[in-house]
């Protein structure tokens, strides 16, 4: 007998019956219990139970008194966590355990009845799937609020003129409007992954019981409606083996966290004195416990930050499934700690950068100012040496080329060059080149489809409010 | 000036135009460099050009016949490339610059108006979408062959009993027909994950120009149509900044490989002498150098490993992804290599594990007879007891613990139990419980939706079978 | 004004001071405060600060009288905290702040020189880092314990004959002992990396202030006495940026749980019933809620899939390092939730293996019997062949393949072959090679330094013990 | 027989003897073949081969005449693959058995005798490690050489003025060499850990043979010895299956790359229009093909991507090793393609970075300018406030606060506000201020052991050049 034998622990958890001759040990129990996180699914268990025990009744498997009284006990146990929480008991191992530990304790021994022809394993399947769509439809809630912010702000500023960046240099001007509208986009494809996640996700696994189906009479599409699934899950192994709802949901939020990470880069960028783009919210930001005239993004570093949790969530769960044997393994209880956690820095992100978008006052002459450097309008030049000049666009890109140099070196704006330096340049240019070289006039021209000219973002605008159902 | 300074490459790149006094130094040639990988990518760069030209022609922004002199052009360039491999300049840096400069030797200075209301930015973008989109089509066929493997191999055993595990424990029996259907279910799911990822990456970037869209009337929905995308992309800042869809590749190869990776451990363990269950095909086996009665599952080994590497790739593009300014940064040149890593390793898994499907002799005998070891029909013994005494489920699970336990100290398999023996554990038992413990009544009995009875082996078979157009 | 403003909390941080007429909206005071999880810093931050305050005391920057008072004050928190934990007050932000505020209550306004040449910036580097450091010291004492449970088990079984794997196939025999041994050595460099990560770490970065230093006439060497640490740290901004002390952990309890993962493997497969080769302790096994004869390896299988877990709060804290500018960015407040959870699954992890291995009953005659089939002493046929024989090793391996394929179609052992037959394959076999076929004189054979050979285990595990001290 | 049965290589390797009725198939050619990328090991694996068949010669167990041989027949094997590189054929698997072939060619049947006392397990975790050996020793090499380049140009601006900047927000003036000797300070850390991995790795497997050593009378010392190893390794199993040392490269590689980001993310924003703070060298940036303006800090974009896919490579490998049971399993055969990938990716970083720390023009001029905005010194007041005033640093904190505030509603650097203004805010203030609150004398006064001022990062400086020997 080894000296990390913990007697007092002996035959404390019933559920496991006579077999074990010794009691988990301390170690097993803090390693094997799961209350401390599972019981977020204390809704989603009692859900569950009640889905199954109606059905049992209904199919004759248990009687319909029976029945009654596990539903109505299982109201009261919900009725205690509502009130006073779900109680930490490890030798109870997980929410399972817990809830008919305190079933039995209420109605006595016919809560016994309510295990038929179920197990653990198809009962957590379905638990977490439950709780996942909640998550989903949460996050799409979120996002729906972010692109009311984004494209709200995008209308106020769809003609506000700044530095389009690639390379973070200063490339093309484009417009504050049509940059917010590019996020739109981003977090409309992270909904559309979300909402492809809950359709593959949202059949049910249970009656999958322990790995092989059972041999009561059940009837799997009663639980199926009650409890909101499309369709009972095809094959028993597979249900409760399976944990791509969960690598779904984790991918989603990874995605989408990375998207967040993008834009609260450019606020922090942009919120630094050098730039000094935008004036971020008050309430949105901290100041210093020794620099008192700071003003730190904190919100939007920690949106940056939580990107690398939420993908590391990602990989945690991906690692942990690698290489599983069917059908269900212990490993797979590591599944909802990094969906929980995933589930909470997400909806935090979310929100904060609602807010962010919500609030920030942009400082569109600062904006402006800086578009007017770097000579941003050159890709004009050339597009206007080809158009009015026939002139093949390496060609132009050359001539082009040679004007930013001498501009660079005369210390003055591509349209502040005299006409004369030009025409030394190529003498097909003439002074209708000016009226190409302004911001504006470079905004304005592109209007392609997608591009950044005002009437094009405003489109895009009207669009997506009508998606979004704002007027 | 650096003794870095790599005079031999001053001036090479004249697509950089005069701007650059020095340059690119060795080092800069090398890590800048990406025609060494994405040469890959010339099939969907000529076929992006064409489509562009014919555009731009059709549009009036280059004559027609400098249209069909690019467009030529090109296909001579396609023909030289498809006889002879893409050459590798470094200093022509990738495919796109590598195509025109050998366009603009075929055809002269006209070259030059290709790159017309395009830039590399919305160029790539297009490229490498149509490789992944042509990516997600392959993975499809191979996982509808592996399916068909499957299917095939699942209706032969639809009533192959064999021990179902969980924690790698026998469990209850299953057949093994049911146990290949559950990787039907799983490849079923990463088909439906590659399908959402090609409807989401289904648009056009092409006409986003470098990030703020093109001042040329362009016509979006022509090159949209001709390369066969849905729709234009709507925001052209997000257009040369989003890699979602190489995410979203990656993210359904990922999952794919996660499963993958699981039937590669069954055959790996299946294969060992002391299950011996399975006799591997020799074509998907090797020998070793040093122990000559060897035969390794080499092919299922490397599938399980790749799966690491093919989430080591997702992770690298999501880490490279995180926290990236709009619009297009460098950093981005780096999404490519992991798609191609795990394109490759992707398919490579695919069809080894298809073979191995396939070409596997199962030891049905040997899996039999280890279904009836360790007990498995005990849940069927506590089943009987709920069904025929009424006994809550709870207290039917102690009642047949101590019969396990009986039989374990005898030496017994549970139906060979003595009849009075388990009496005295209960006296509800009778006779009729022998019907109850071999292991085909335990597989027969469980006949739920999804369950392990071969009747509803054969269904899911026939269901699937139909839905692959086998019938 | 937006609505999500929360005027509740306005001003309720006074070490923000008065600058923000806005306080923090309740979102902010959710993302940002840090309190829930860095509250298990509070020893390490009440030590710091009293490290801190005897110094300023010392070098007269507070007069002795006050830095007495701070230091009793600080005492009387950690007292408190000590007894009724600390609280969590989201307006407080983190350990820091709560800890001073209490201060404050507790002896006024004096308690506000404490903050006097230092900054949240090198407190919380300084706190971690203590943390950290003890984490490591935690971690070797566990792994030590676990070498001991390994050294001793090897030793009662160097004797002991079981199939070596290569593939999971049966390759050549070994020992048991030398089985656990080859973990001894990867526990051994586990050690030994988390020994390189506390030498590397162990440098105070107090005094360094919010990332310049300080104009203050601090003692550094002064703080870094009396914590412990071997010296200052070199650069002021780097102190408050770096972070490689909590990778270095990350990095070593990853590879840690790495090498438990495979032995929590082997236990896995080893505890199936098709192998057989162990009987797991009661006391880290569960049972079935569904089948009454299961006895699950949870214990090894969490630590399987813990593994993965680890690995993700490592990739966690690498995706949120890369790419952030100096100094410090709050994007480094999620350095400490990853290295809690690791650590925190890293110990159970270890103890849970120890346990494993000192309580685990080994099956040694299934393992024997195991060891005796797959022809596992093959390659002893092949070495006689060259020994006795002197022929080429590759044309003995020809030479054997022939004769396990024999034995295969037999259905004999290779020790049960007759003569003749061998001598068919090749003449120059005789008689005398029977006395190298058997699984003892394979593994007494393979003496070389660090071979099977039971003296050699032995050997090392004398050395090991001797270096454990336990002789 | 299978459609997928491949005749063609039927037999084709003769090394795997008599017993695959089947040939590979085309997948599992593939597949198996490690050839395309363990090619890079030939001259770790000649070296290795020519130290065995030395000490099989010096022990006797092949004759000296063979040995010699075998040695100058493998001479002869490496002086072609050095002239015409290896040849990739996949039926020779590897590069062992390429090599092994064609010494077979070159001197018959005698080469067989090389492969006595060793297997493909020992020879390529021997070769692999060798070749990671001198890939930490290419790093270390790299690494000193940016260390040079960092402390020359620290040196060069100990005095230069620049903001310091926490959450990207102006905190207080530091000077540009104090900011590049941070990374100093990084790179240390970084050698210090290729340093680690480099002594725990350096020890010989050669010997261990397949797994579980071998009856041959070898001398590993020898061997050990020959190949520049401190000792053999101690256990057979640990030595085939160890991939420690491939782990802990790509861990340390992985956090040189977070280094290396953080370093290219402070150029990428530095080089931007309005930080303007460097003018990169043009040996190191790109143009655009569209944007003649445009000079893109490609390099420094490229070394920051990269931090992601050095991580990926890390990951990889985690994954892939996490749960393999001994001994060698064919998924190791995928440790490769991730180090050689990384190590490729590290070393053009490292030269990246060293060629745009030593070329980079820094602007001092435009550092300064912006050091002076943000109130940087706020600090300086609070200090003075507490240093003069004897105020605690609350409270002092707080009066800054209210002149901060003062400053930023006039339009005022904290240094031009009228001494009336402050008087008004707390009449402890006086004239003495003023000398406070210039970025120099900020600077100046930091002069803490690793604080900013001059004279301490020219102390820093001075011990780093005598550290690399440049005094």
């Amino acid at each position: 007998m080894s000296e990390r034998e913990d007697s007092k622990t002996g035959g404390s958890n019933q559920m496991w019956g006579g077999r074990f001759e010794g009691g988990p040990s301390a170690i097993m129990r803090e390693i094997n219990a799961s209350i401390p996180f599972d019981k977020a699914l204390w809704r989603q268990d009692v859900a569950a139970s009640k889905a199954h025990v109606a059905m049992l009744g209904a199919c004759g498997i248990v009687s319909g008194e029976d029945a009654v009284a596990i539903s109505e006990g299982l109201d009261k146990v919900a009725a205690e966590y509502e009130a006073h929480g779900v109680p930490e008991d490890w030798d109870l191992e997980d929410i399972h355990m817990t809830t008919e530990s305190r079933l039995t304790e209420l109605i006595g021994p016919v809560a016994g009845r309510l295990h038929t022809a179920r197990s653990r394993n198809d009962q957590v399947a379905t638990d977490f799937r439950l709780w996942v769509r909640d998550a989903i439809d949460q996050a799409d809630a979120g996002l729906e609020a972010l692109q009311v912010a984004l494209v709200t702000r995008a209308g106020e500023h769809a003609g506000s003129i700044m530095p389009g960046f690639t390379h973070l240099q200063t490339a093309q001007p484009v417009t504050l409007g049509h940059h917010l509208m590019a996020y739109y986009e981003m977090i409309q494809r992270d909904r559309s992954r979300f909402h492809d996640a809950r359709g593959r996700m949202n059949k049910c696994p249970l009656g999958s019981a322990a790995l092989a189906g059972t041999g009561f009479p059940i009837d799997r599409e009663m639980t199926t409606q009650a409890l909101g699934f499309d369709a009972p899950t095809a094959n028993s192994l597979d249900s409760v083996s399976d944990r791509d709802f969960a690598l779904d949901y984790l991918m989603a939020a990874a995605q989408c966290a990375l998207h967040l990470s993008r834009l609260a880069e450019e606020f922090i960028i942009w919120a630094s004195q050098p730039f000094g783009f935008v004036a971020l919210p008050d309430t949105l930001s901290t100041g210093s416990s020794i620099m008192p005239q700071k003003k730190n993004p904190d919100a939007a570093e920690l949106v940056r930050g939580h990107a690398g949790r939420i993908s590391g969530c990602l990989m945690s769960l991906m690692m942990t499934m690698k290489g599983l044997p069917l059908a269900y393994s212990k490993d797979m209880q590591d599944d909802k700690p990094p969906v929980f956690e995933a589930a909470s820095l997400l909806a935090l992100s979310i929100a904060a950068m609602t807010g962010m978008v919500a609030d920030t006052r942009f400082r569109t002459d600062r904006m402006r100012g800086a578009a007017e450097l770097g000579f941003a309008t050159a890709t004009d030049l050339a597009d206007w040496l080809v158009r009015e000049g026939n002139i093949p666009f390496r060609e132009a890109h050359h001539i082009t080329g040679a004007a930013v140099k001498l501009a660079e070196t005369a210390g003055l704006a591509l349209d502040k060059l005299p006409l004369a330096d030009l025409k030394k340049i190529d003498s097909r240019i003439d002074e209708r080149v000016f009226t190409a070289l302004s911001v504006e006039a470079s905004v304005a021209a592109r209007k392609s489809h997608g591009g950044t000219a005002p009437d094009q973002v405003r489109l895009r605008v009207a669009e997506a409010r009508s998606a979004l159902g704002l007027e």
